[in-house]
């Protein structure tokens, strides 16, 4: 078989890349860390913006569309936002290419020098701000509550397909509040939105928790994030939710006329989750096989695959398989009948567990005469001959069970590698030798927290919500603490 | 009120400004040439994207997302796409901003100069066809349909919302095919696609033709269109539809392997439909008052509006408004209960009819006895007083109605608008006082084409599909002519 797998322990890297590339995720491209985002990648990202999508308006969230250029001098206006992007900035400095009139090909046309570079969005706060000024005067205005999908760039030096790459799509949510409350209260909601994609829809187990100051937005007073470890013992941070204070009102001046008649600065949040997030579905739950796609964002749920000799079994299979897929899509599933001709069998189940697909079924000579069908599950890779009469309520069963499993097997898993350290070298151990959360006392200050980062590359990934008090020493100083909080190495 | 909107009479283009702008669906921005697409606008380009893709999906196309960047080189690869290209680019010249060591502020770093400029996709052939360089070996791979949903920069000087921006937003779908034939028909099933659309969805009547050499897609063959006809009397280009033959295949050298066991180059097509078709639906149908939306696309198709004095009123209209909007909502309806209290009804009228929502529905105290309900077409204005009883169905019905109307309605004063014009001076004259499209020989020859287009601006928008052939002189040079094409002005 052509599209060999690497094996998670051969080299897990490897076997990360192979998965995007041989299942028909994503490609590299010929621009330096942009990606082509294949059919089925590109499917499965659809399904998950559209649950999204819904998620977001169902919690009051309207689109809209803002440009994809920022003209340089809005980015200096917040000086922490500028600190944290303008050393990865596409910059658009001209409009216009010419004919060399020394024969050197297609050059820029020095003559088409823009007055204000303009760079290529690395998110959007400053020229929504910007727009908000216009939008906000009063009270009346507000909450203003909008959220753009949108491809952003920045400009990485080392990419790896959804991972990290230079060009990625996302969407941002910018809303706009007349009380810090307020802001802060939006800031949780979308923290839990995404939370509950992660975990109903990705059957992916996330920790909620907020950043250390080190690890925050650029511009930021807090920051949200939920957390995954992937199968490799590494953390990834899965979304994350800012409040911004008022730091862009004010950057940008924007003001509003409260109740009591006042001009006070807005509050504001945003809130973003990219494309890494298939990067993180996948490493999450595929195994050496293939991806194993989580049958609620899965792009085919269900395949069929006939398995006949001459005409006349095929047929009589294609007949009996008709009306399956009419009642599977009747009760909204994503059902294929693969009848491709110019595939075996053989090859079609290789390529379809290289996929992921959660289910699939296999209809045979003696299916047809028993009145049966094979279905195999990806994600447990077992095998039942059952009844034809019942299936299409035996598969909306089963997905519920396969995504039920998978997220309860990525859950086990998570919880197994969630370790308290509380020494030094305990702390180091355990990094080198198992991986994961590592829960541990820190002093509180950048300073320990940088230190722990240069001298183990770990990073703090979150202090959980809700975490529990307990008083303890810090395990690089021995200072004291008030609270564990959870370092991993990290993507 | 302070929303008042300029007459098409007395300003058509301010008129059209007044619309967009304050109808809420879009703004200028910060940066030259790029619009802001305002949440109502947004909603209306949800709505066709939506039926666009799964008309396209129906038509057996997958999307795919493809890197906004293009090296320099791949511009300059297909010649006629480049000189149609590179007068009007965005180019990335440099990958980060640093402070100025000499206090200047956050200029260009001068070290991250890029080795081949970048030029933000103005379309997307050029990377594409060097993606399928690798994706298309046999004939197997074929026919390969893919469509992106994406943004796009064309730097244009002038520019106006929707019609003519810098950046704008659109579907680009590039097909791969083993044969001309193939492509062909695949060009012209996209177009036929698009009039459905057009027709179907945005009640906009549309003329399927073929563009002169002179006004094809740089690097097509063949360019199909639609086109239609604004209020104005101007023409406005509404979707194209191209047969690339196999330039792009050899300028990125796509070669396969066909049935015969031979070496070929692909056969291609390229079409697009952008947010220029808002602008379009804008200038089809809106009046003096305001937006007129077709009820396919109206992001809100049924707006209530209570009139009520005191609690007891407003609590009996709402139990009664709840029951509708369950049923309207369960009968696939967009409808919106507008119970805001800050706003006096006869304001949420003008509101409602400013933004276009085709139906409006006012319940009173009057209403709650006689178990009835006012409802207005925002088409032809026309209000009367209907039963509650029954009333889902009846706006069920109406708002087909509308539908059908506004087409109607469209389609007339587009045929009023296509005259016969046989010397040069009934063309002029026609031209110069009745506008539309004008029915008329030309000989054949681009020479001919431009030099009209010099006296008069008038350019040939199509030739239609299905021509009548005809004996006669062309209009210009009295030469002769087997056809006759429509001329126009035009966005």
């Amino acid at each position: 078989m052509s599209k060999e797998i690497t094996s998670r322990s051969a080299d897990y890297s490897q076997w990360y890349n192979d998965l995007v590339i041989k299942g028909g995720l994503a490609d590299y491209s010929a621009v330096r860390g942009c990606m082509v985002i294949k059919p089925y990648g590109y499917a499965l990202w659809e399904n998950m913006r559209d649950q999204l999508d819904r998620m977001f308006k169902e919690t009051g969230h309207q689109n809209a569309y803002f440009p994809l250029f920022i003209p340089k001098s809005f980015l200096s206006r917040e000086a922490a936002h500028v600190e944290g992007f303008a050393k990865e900035c596409a910059v658009v400095t001209h409009y216009r290419l010419k004919n060399d009139p020394n024969g050197g090909g297609l050059v820029v046309d020095p003559e088409a020098k823009l007055e204000e570079e303009l760079i290529v969005r690395p998110t959007s706060e400053t020229i929504i701000w910007n727009t908000y000024k216009t939008w906000i005067q009063s009270y009346r205005d507000l909450p203003l509550l909008i959220n753009q999908w949108a491809n952003v760039v920045r400009w990485e030096m080392r990419t790896r397909l959804f991972l990290r790459t230079a060009e990625f799509l996302w969407q941002e949510g910018h809303t706009a509040h007349a009380t810090s409350e307020e802001a802060v209260a939006e800031a949780e909601q979308m923290l839990r939105v995404y939370a509950e994609f992660a975990e109903e829809y990705m059957a992916m187990p996330v920790i909620r928790g907020v950043k250390s100051p080190n690890e925050r937005f650029a511009g930021a007073e807090e920051t949200y994030c939920i957390e995954a470890l992937m199968q490799d013992g590494k953390a990834l941070q899965a979304g994350t939710s800012h409040f911004l204070g008022q730091n862009f009102a004010k950057a940008f001046d924007v003001l509003f006329l409260s109740k009591e008649n006042k001009q006070e600065y807005v509050w504001a949040t945003s809130w973003g989750l990219t494309t890494r997030m298939i990067g993180a579905l996948v490493m999450v739950h595929s195994d050496d096989e293939g991806l194993i796609m989580p049958p609620r964002l899965a792009p085919t749920q269900v395949v069929v695959v006939p398995i006949y000799k001459g005409d006349e079994q095929k047929a009589l299979i294609d007949t009996r398989v008709k009306e399956l897929m009419q009642t599977l899509k009747s009760m909204g599933i994503r059902a294929k009948y693969d009848d491709n001709d110019n595939a075996r069998p053989g090859w079609k189940f290789a390529e379809y567990e290289l996929k992921g697909v959660p289910i699939r079924i296999a209809i045979g000579a003696r299916d047809l005469e028993n009145k049966t069908a094979e279905v195999a599950r990806r994600d447990t890779r077992e095998k039942t001959t059952v009844p034809m009469d019942g299936l299409p309520e035996t598969i909306q069963k089963l997905l519920g069970e396969i995504q039920q499993n998978m997220y309860n097997k990525a859950l086990s898993f998570r919880e197994s590698m969630i370790t308290k350290a509380d020494t030094w070298d305990e702390f180091v151990k355990l990094l080198e030798e198992k991986g994961g959360f590592i829960s541990a006392h820190w002093d509180g200050t950048p300073e320990t927290e940088e230190k722990i980062k240069d001298l183990t590359k770990a990073t703090i990934r979150c202090i959980p919500l809700n975490n529990a008090m307990e008083e303890g020493k810090c395990i690089l100083t021995g200072k004291p603490s008030k609270q564990r909080v959870l370092f991993a190495l990290a993507y």
